[in-house]
């Protein structure tokens, strides 16, 4: 039994009214993600922000490890199907299973993503307005991090989904199509948004190499002439610049209403380039879609396909869900970044910003005091949560010609 | 394995320097205790108002469960200790179990408890300064909430605790000394600092009837009419006035190093009456123990009993650890007020304050309606953890005589 405890209480209230956030039912979220005991991917990564942004955040943990794989030693307990369901029963009887947002990341088995697929089912039953980011982590460079039956579990799941946030291969996992120009990068889009049905599609690292020559000139990278005194131009292997841009591409695609009726383009894309920060973070995926979560405007009709049965009345134009989903993705770019920014001048402040794996092998800690010096710096930058102030902010463009041949 | 995923930033930072807070190596704390998915008890109620102060928290869950016991159903797992060994034998490889503050919570039964006990004395081994917060959860107002065997190792673990916060059930547990007079309070009292060799000493929660005859006029609480409006004065069963003040009593006791010289008195007790909130809050012995470890400032000398072999130098008279512990149980009390006082607030606005049992017996999930209504609001509350601005504190007072027959 956990316990419960009274606690007395001491002299008047010192606080008023507006030191505190405002907070509506529909600011609670369920995230479903890993936990580690020491520092920031899954769960780590994502709650504190959100909850810095003001909303109640629901855990459920998929996995009870000591902490990231980067590290040498690794591990704990996975939670089985079965106490997943038990978790999700016992909340629902106690009537506490009532998120307005529900935001999923690792699960390490088809078993436990079969059990969330479920729940995931069952809350949108409940609630047709859930608003559902599902993180489908599935691996990242060509390397897999759950077991394989999952993929097509995923797959089923897809169209119960808001917004995804797939990296760049696994959108090529998910859509079996091997992404290496625009056009493929178009039947992807397409199928993800007609076959499965989802509206929202967040790809946040793109290789620029790959659509380099079909980028609208305006959507391009600075050339080094016009970049800001301070922004680093080396990467972890130190490329020369002519040989790899240290740029990537974040894109947003909103899935538009009209296509059916002969109208405009299957959907709205935005886009930006962003600078590669040098070096290997972790969690920065995790943070980030939990970012775009909270940043997301709910309405009605943003959370579900325009092919489903309409269920609320049409948005006004300056309050469309495309610009909902470029409003979220750049707000989740940028404070993203500045917690990047933070990690990496720590880090280098330490010394620990370069990989070497000579050196590693050599000296048994380093590896380990790398790790720990680049784990994101959350609680030194959590004002950047809190931050309301949007000027800053570089707004994403709209990709003109995106589904033009 | 727990994926690690590299992400792209955009634009240049748009903080600056003096946004975020100052860390420190030492301001790590490791927090062993229960995880509820809904609400705030246990580590959900300790680890975030500590992240928002500034503390960068590993977090171990004793137990995953759904929710707390409060509502009709709850459950889930409870972590085993082999399983809490290999978590911390994993943390130590990966040269990541480095906390300068330990803080230990509800832990649900002896083996456990047994892993956390190892684990403590291979910490204070490897660093004498810990910092060790220990919160003995045995239970509350005569009933039990752990293992029966787990009392003989909580008095082996006292030695170790730089600070113990047992409320008034668990301090007669503890030390086998029934508490019913200024007498037997002293007793255990000296128990506790002399048998145990705990240097501090938090009792947050004593029944103001037990004391009252015997405290210094100073510290009773203010008669009815010097009370500030709007204090109330109605309890959860509505008990007039005369019969029960609606205050209770928390006391610190800070050991004096001088006592086996023939000097003053074995230690120093501060007391402050603080008035009781009407109904029952989950969380607040979790919160306030949290607080009080935060707001603990951290030197050579607090750490030990002074009968262990002396490894500073002497404080000068203002920085006492007396002072550290007046201070940091004034601030705790303040911050776990507030945040109290915001519930209280916002489930009365709910009308969730009353508990009646009948009304409760007739109409399903009344009881668990009001449960979630009384959930703390710490997310609504957050600035109160991040006030640096203590002039609304109300300092503890020195209980003078308090050793004198």
């Amino acid at each position: 039994m956990v316990p419960t405890t009274a606690m007395p209480i001491q002299g008047q209230p010192t606080h008023t009214n507006d030191m505190f956030l405002a907070a509506t039912p529909s600011d609670r979220i369920l995230s479903i993600q890993s936990h580690v005991s020491f520092g920031y991917v899954g769960g780590k990564a994502a709650v504190f922000p959100l909850q810095c942004m003001g909303y109640d955040v629901d855990v459920v943990n998929t996995v009870n490890f000591s902490n990231h794989s980067g590290y040498g030693d690794f591990g704990g307990t996975r939670t089985t199907a079965e106490e997943l369901t038990r978790l999700f029963n016992l909340m629902e009887q106690s009537g506490v299973l009532i998120p307005g947002r529900l935001l999923t990341g690792y699960i390490p088995n088809a078993d436990s993503l079969g059990a969330v697929h479920e729940l995931v089912q069952k809350l949108k039953t409940a609630n047709a307005n859930l608003l559902y980011l599902l993180d489908p982590v599935i691996g990242d460079a060509g390397k897999v991090y759950v077991a394989e039956n999952c993929v097509p579990l995923y797959r089923q799941m897809l169209p119960l989904a808001t917004i995804i946030t797939p990296n760049w291969f696994e959108v090529e996992v998910l859509t079996e199509i091997p992404l290496i120009d625009l056009p493929s990068l178009r039947a992807a889009l397409h199928k993800l948004h007609k076959i499965y049905q989802v509206p929202n599609v967040v790809i946040s690292s793109i290789p620029l190499t790959k659509l380099f020559t079909s980028l609208p000139s305006y959507l391009l990278p600075p050339t080094p002439t016009q970049l800001t005194p301070g922004t680093s131009f080396t990467n972890e292997i130190n490329k020369p610049l002519d040989e790899e841009p240290p740029y990537l591409l974040c894109m947003a695609s909103s899935i538009n209403g009209d296509d059916d009726l002969g109208g405009g383009p299957l959907s709205t894309v935005y886009a930006s380039c962003v600078p590669l920060i040098p070096g290997y973070f972790s969690g920065v995926g995790d943070l980030f879609s939990a970012l775009l979560l909270g940043h997301f405007k709910l309405t009605q009709s943003v959370v579900s396909c325009p092919s489903s049965p309409p269920s609320a009345p049409p948005l006004s134009p300056d309050l469309s869900s495309q610009s909902f989903l470029a409003h979220a993705t750049s707000h989740a770019l940028s404070k993203t970044h500045d917690i990047l920014t933070l990690t990496h001048e720590s880090a280098s402040l330490l010394d620990l910003t370069s990989s070497d794996d000579e050196l590693d092998a050599r000296e048994p800690g380093r590896m380990n005091r790398r790790m720990k010096g680049r784990e994101l710096r959350l609680i030194q930058g959590q004002e950047v949560f809190r931050r309301k102030d949007w000027d800053g902010v570089k707004r994403m463009a709209t990709w003109e010609g995106f589904w033009k041949d």
